[in-house]
């Protein structure tokens, strides 16, 4: 008899809801997006849709399309009624009795979230605390799977030292990103940021910050640094979707520049507030 | 409004079941276990919770006892009435909502299946086929975590090109392991396989087949050897719970041997059943 114990309880396999045999719980076989709004206006939309095709496409999930997942995004926005929404969504491979291999009848899982994106007024003005930390992850960062155990331990090892974020480290002694934001550094007018390849995520909030800066006048180096030109820097910062540029002030206990959030950083805030309007 | 939309219907979030929440899903945010009986008896079940206690303590999940998991286990096992099972259980760190970090009192879930463990005589009489793959793994393949997109991908990839396993060859181009199980060569009477060491799951089975091959009295080599060492191997072999040993009669498309199960393998296969009964 084909049985299951789900906490502490036994049940016969067949009365479970498929959501136990996901894929996404067995293999983190799956991959996910966080969109936000702005006042009532979702931002960058179709990059975000563009991104997870891409996702999907390279882990090979297919029997979901994008004009479906884009139909869901908008309907749970205006059922929502949040002006100012975080959007999280899953696809993943399916449901089945656990099997490395899928079928190629299988269909795929989605999964979404809308609740108020979190207030970060006070990071955003204050800067935060950052630390490195050892980049274990796997070699397709470009890929946003639901493969995500390392970045949790980075971020949970990060909060308990005090700090808001993680930023990785590879084998080679440079920074890719942090475990949930891409990384920027400011150097002589300059923003430095590691060039897109296997080992980060293609950022949307990057893209628009390259975007900022360009209209702003800056040279654009792409280059991964060593966390000691990092800790150097004149101004460092974060992206990351729910929160766009985010001040660094503290970089492994040291402080950047004054300890304050610098001229760049508040200008690449303002310059990238006027994509999302 | 906190909303969700589960495959096309919108739901309030507080009307889910916490399962959907699951860390699991979110991050692969969790560590499992596969074990199985032989003619009524559960093989190795100490060494099974032993290495899952090191897995859950090297993500830190805490807040569930090896002894209530022992528990659940036999008494799905004395449910079920299969002399041949595979069990398979995992525990998530528990669920809420989506943030990397997580919160001092989480309440890790614990979720098993219970069902006749796969005929794999035909596979074991007459040898498989695999080819290599790279490892695209994370840098932590001594904890047995859910986080295996890699393993399905190559896994699939295998398959695909009628093979059964997909063997895992890292950036210096040396074998590590299966995409789901230990790999073994025998050169001159002598065994080899993967030291162990972080890049590879501390694997079960192999325990007890260095065990049998020390009782045979062959020379044991802890070695990660590359495709061409293996291809010209005398003899190749896999190790995984389900199945205990299996014979590799392909390697990339190259016959081992003489295309069929040798002594050395056969030796092995024999000596490994006296430790189940």
């Amino acid at each position: 008899m084909k049985l299951a114990i789900v906490n502490d309880q036994l049940f016969p396999q067949e009365d479970l809801d498929p959501i136990y045999f996901d894929r996404g719980l067995y293999f983190g076989d799956g991959v996910y997006e966080v969109l936000r709004s702005y006042n009532g206006k979702i931002f960058a939309l179709d990059e975000h849709l563009e991104r997870f095709a891409a996702s999907m496409a390279a882990i090979r999930i297919t029997g979901i399309d994008i004009g479906t997942i884009r139909e869901r995004v908008l309907r749970a926005f205006q059922a929502a009624k949040l002006a100012n929404a975080k959007i999280y969504f899953h696809v993943t491979r399916g449901s089945a009795p656990r099997n490395h291999t899928w079928a190629k009848d299988i269909k795929p899982n989605f999964f979404l979230t809308i609740s108020q994106v979190g207030d970060a007024a006070k990071e955003k003005a204050n800067g935060i605390a950052v630390c490195t930390c050892p980049d274990l992850r796997w070699k397709r960062c470009d890929i946003k799977s639901l493969n995500l155990l390392p970045n949790v331990l980075a971020r949970q090892e990060a909060m308990e030292k005090g700090c808001e974020e993680a930023i990785l480290v590879d084998e080679a002694g440079l920074i890719t990103e942090g475990a949930g934001s891409a990384f920027f550094a400011i150097l002589h007018d300059a923003l430095h940021t590691a060039p897109l390849a296997a080992n980060i995520l293609p950022s949307i909030t990057r893209h628009f910050i390259v975007k900022a800066a360009t209209n702003l006048g800056m040279k654009i180096t792409e280059k991964c640094l060593t966390p000691a030109e990092a800790a150097a820097a004149d101004e460092l910062f974060l992206a990351v979707t729910t929160k766009d540029v985010v001040p660094i002030v503290k970089f492994d206990d040291k402080p950047i520049g004054n300890g304050k959030p610098g001229r760049w950083v508040k200008a690449l805030m303002t310059e990238f507030l006027k994509f999302t309007v």
